[in-house]
């Protein structure tokens, strides 16, 4: 998506580690117009798929997730990262390793809001080594629910967590898909 | 706001210790509809007052914030309650008491989005003691910005939080005002 990658390479900043940072726009500071546009893109390619819930993980995904949503005029479901007072014990549990923050977290949904009836288009704003998608695709099968797509704002795909979902069988839409990012700052796009 | 408050009614579900739970529709599932007519409200509140940004804290205010955003055509900025890897060191930090989640976390803010000319409006779902909002109050201090007013979907009057920050001299919108929750699991509104 054109309007996608300007902005990473406009606005995103790379540092050590292959870390990009997209934080003005994205997972901190958020652009809502460029939502519309991402949440858009989603629903031209899963639209007529019957998709019941837009699924994603807290916290960057929600926004994503609910820009989509509005689209196919269903809820969004986000996993939780850390365990509150009010979810309860009826739930799926995925246990991921976080590479961004450097620990372990269990993916907790209620068994409420995911069914076996469901049809669940899953959203993030990364795809990295892609522990987070794994956990959520693990929680869908918990569930009994079916997968019909994943989208993705931006997939770093030299770290393969695209791909081994795409292995895995599963149809994964990257917006943005990024093949290399240099020691000099730059950002190679697949065309 | 009435569509709220049935809303709660229908679906709202009540834990001993005052837990009023609204995860089928506000911060776990989302409804997206309802999203979109608790934006329109903030907006109506707040409009003309020249806002620059919609300021949250993760995880649910985000879904708030961007519904709310797109009214007012400006940015969301959330605060993390994490530190990831991303963030960096040139930040605004308040530590925060959290009683949802029964721990402390510091709510983290980039110096790069928020800035002593912004005019800000808070929001999120819930305010109850209201830590999480008093964080976000001395941020924006910490960073000279202006608060026009702070939006909250559902303020649990019992516990104080909201009308600690009217007393604070804060302009507190909040949707549906709940004076009381019984033993008996009912919920009684403010007129």
């Amino acid at each position: 998506m054109k309007i996608l990658e300007e902005k990473i390479l406009e606005e995103g900043k790379i540092y050590p580690e292959n870390v990009l940072k997209v934080d003005s726009f994205l997972n901190h500071q958020i652009d809502v117009g460029l939502l519309d546009v991402i949440g858009e893109a989603f629903y031209e390619k899963y639209k007529g798929k019957k998709i019941t819930k837009i699924l994603t993980i807290e916290a960057s995904g929600i926004a994503i997730a609910c820009a989509t949503a509005k689209f196919f005029g269903v809820p969004v479901v986000f996993a939780k990262k850390s365990k509150s007072l009010n979810i309860g014990d009826d739930v799926y549990v995925s246990r991921v390793s976080s590479f961004t923050y450097g620990k372990e977290y269990d993916a907790t949904i209620s068994r409420e809001h995911l069914k076996n009836d469901d049809k669940v288009l899953i959203v993030d704003d990364f795809i990295a080594i892609g522990n987070a998608m794994k956990g959520l695709v693990e929680i869908c099968d918990q569930a009994g629910a079916e997968i019909v797509g994943i989208g993705i704002c931006i997939e770093k795909a030299f770290q393969h967590g695209g791909d081994d979902l795409r292995q895995m069988g599963y149809d994964v839409t990257s917006l943005a898909i990024i093949d290399e990012m240099t020691d000099k700052g730059e950002v190679i796009f697949r065309d």
